[in-house]
């Protein structure tokens, strides 16, 4: 997906979010700014979004001087999601679908995204598991995606957020595949899980769990390892959460599944749902081509 | 008062949805776009934020070669408050306080302020009355402002907005004094109020109206001619309406009453009341100064 001008403002109020979390230091928010403007004038706009946020990102550890700006959210966030963690998987057991009630949390999950909104309360987080339990959910696709797992001898999943990933985890258990391989980021990019947070809700427990090579807050496979796109190429069915994922893997040419909430005007516009939609979608390569060559032309 | 950081992505923002309501052309919109960035990039925070404004929209009026993108709208507000103004004349005869009231309807019509909320709807102005009538005022500084127009010689009224400036003649004719100037903008900014408005809501009829000089979306006062300098020092009471007029002028060192509704975060802050509050408040220098010492420091 390409960047959409309305992201701009949004890259610029969210690189001044991120300043401030990192510093009081006004003369650091301040070149901040200035940096991620001048960037902003320059950028190419066929780039997906989240090319331009690891620009950002990147910028602003480097003018702060702190590697992982994002550290004790994360932490707070990965404790909030553990602590839930049993009851969810007893609510999963306990329904009468418990695949479906799982790809709901794994949704709900996907609220615990700081580039979209960097104050999120932990109050935010049930009352998005109270609506995500409830609210509309493609249901053809929710058929499409229980035969695809099924049928998968090779999943790769690719995380989004710390937190987040321990709603993953619920999904993960009620796969049937025995071959899973979960994706995080290589390095501290916004809140996106690392493998240490992998480790904190104990995925690396239960499948193999491996990093990308990259510190862009998406899949910009070119920004990926070699051997992350190997394992990439090699799977036969891809789950891909969060918005990042989406605005860099819905033009590739694979058998993929997004699953995320949409949270901002221009995603919501993209998938034509409204926000705060529980999404569950399959990668329709054809159309997106046909959409970013009319856009180009 | 200063440019906040908060301003910056604010800036961006109404740069491109002034853009879009000038053109459909995407090629346009990027080089507004680019063109914002590159001079936010490089701006001087020390000034207020309409200088800013002023650049941004004198660029998208060179970028797209419409010289008064906002005619329209200006025209459809025009309308609609001079549709209300009779009704609403009535109210203020009627009510216990007709100056009260009447201040309390000059707030509600500076919601019309397209610099902060692009898309208003009609229905948004009526509701704003209501709130506006009964709304918290500061009484003490109605009791001021009554005194001091009372006793004023020479008052100048510095309008903000097209639409807007009938609900400042309801004001005007509650003001005792007889010497009365009302000033619009020299040239097209925005839906600020130029001499065609004035002559629209029949302000022309009623007061003497001068232009001061400039299109910026406030009063920078080295931007203004010196026919509006001159007449600014020799009035012994400035009323000044709309964020604009009080982002530019709470610095000046003059006796002015400011007469606003409080749309923006930052406004709020440096106001120290929450958006939405009507604000009816007399300069302080002073205190300004001081402050703008200490953030320079």
């Amino acid at each position: 997906m390409r960047t959409y001008f309305d992201c701009i403002p949004c890259f610029v109020r969210q690189a001044l979010d991120s300043a401030r979390l990192v510093t009081d230091d006004e003369h650091i928010h301040e070149q901040v700014m200035r940096g991620v403007l001048g960037l902003a004038c320059k950028m190419d706009l066929y780039e997906s979004p989240p090319a331009m946020a690891q620009k950002i990102h990147r910028l602003i550890r480097k003018l702060t001087g702190v590697e992982d700006p994002y550290l004790q959210t994360k932490s707070r966030f990965n404790q909030l999601a553990l602590k839930m963690y049993p009851e969810l998987q007893e609510q999963v057991q306990a329904s009468t679908d418990p695949f479906e009630t799982a790809v709901r949390l794994a949704i709900a999950g996907n609220i615990i995204d700081l580039g979209v909104k960097t104050g999120l309360a932990e109050s935010q987080v049930e009352e998005t598991i109270a609506q995500s339990l409830t609210g509309p959910l493609d249901m053809e696709a929710l058929k499409e995606f229980r035969n695809a797992t099924a049928q998968a001898k090779d999943i790769l999943y690719i995380g989004d957020n710390a937190g987040e990933i321990a709603f993953d985890r619920l999904l993960i258990e009620q796969l049937p595949c025995e071959n899973i391989t979960f994706v995080v980021k290589a390095g501290p990019i916004i809140n996106d899980a690392t493998m240490k947070d992998a480790e904190i809700v104990g995925l690396t427990d239960i499948v193999t769990v491996i990093d990308n090579g990259s510190d862009a807050p998406g899949t910009i496979l070119e920004s990926c390892s070699e051997a992350f796109r190997r394992r990439f190429d090699e799977a036969d069915l891809v789950i891909a959460k969060g918005q990042g994922n989406y605005e860099t893997l819905s033009d590739v040419d694979k058998d993929i599944f997004f699953i995320l909430r949409a949270k901002c005007p221009v995603i919501a516009q993209h998938l034509g749902c409204e926000i705060g939609s529980l999404v569950l979608v399959k990668n329709q390569v054809g159309i997106c081509n046909e959409e970013k060559l009319e856009e180009r032309s």
